[in-house]
C-alpha cells in the first residue's frame, strides 16, 4: 500500500491550523469529518468542486496535521487528527467545529 | 479625526479570522494587544518589520474583523475586539491566545 506522508503532531504549527482553516471548502470538509466521527472517501467528501481543487485542499488539510489519508486499494479514506490536535492545542479546534453551520 | 473603516461584527467571518492568524507576525501581535489588554500604538507593536510589511498586517488584522485602530493625532491606537469575537465565535480566540508563545 502506497502511504501518503504526513506530519508528525510535534512539527505541527498554530498558524498552519489556521491557514487550512481559512478556506470555506476546507472548513467545510473539517466539519464533516468532525460530524462523521470516521473515516470518509473523498467520494464521500465532494463538494462539486474540480477533482483537481479537492486534490489541493487535502493536500493543505494533509500538510497542516489536520487530516490524516490512508490508501486503500482504490480509496482515499480521510480522517480528522482530532485527538492529537486537541492535545497540542486544547480547545482550540472544538471551539471552531463548534461555529461550523454544515450546509 | 480621519476615520478608519472596519467591518461591523455581524459581516466577520471565521474563515477571515483563521486567514489572519495563519502568519506568525499577525498571531504575535493579536497576543501582544491581547496580553496588554489596552490600546498599543503601531511604535510599541513594532516587529522590526518594514513599515510596509507592518501596514499590510494591520490592515488584514482589521479586515478580519480582530483589530480595531483609532487614529489619534499622530498616533494609531490599535485594540482587540475581543469581546466581540468571543461573543460571536466562541471560545476560538480565547483558545487560540492561550498557544500563543510570546517572545
Amino acid at each position: 500500500m502506497r502511504q501518503i506522508k504526513h506530519p508528525a503532531i510535534e512539527q505541527v504549527e498554530l498558524t498552519d491550523i489556521m491557514y487550512a482553516l481559512s478556506d470555506p471548502a476546507r472548513m467545510e470538509i473539517v466539519g464533516r469529518l468532525a460530524q462523521a466521527g470516521r473515516q470518509m472517501t473523498c467520494g464521500e467528501l465532494d463538494l462539486n468542486r474540480p477533482k483537481s481543487s479537492m486534490s489541493h485542499h487535502f493536500k493543505i488539510l494533509r500538510a497542516a496535521g489536520l487530516v490524516e489519508t490512508v490508501i486503500d486499494g482504490k480509496e482515499h479514506l480521510n480522517s480528522l487528527r482530532l485527538a492529537e490536535i486537541e492535545q497540542k492545542f486544547p480547545g482550540v479546534l472544538y471551539a471552531v467545529l463548534k461555529t461550523i453551520k454544515l450546509p
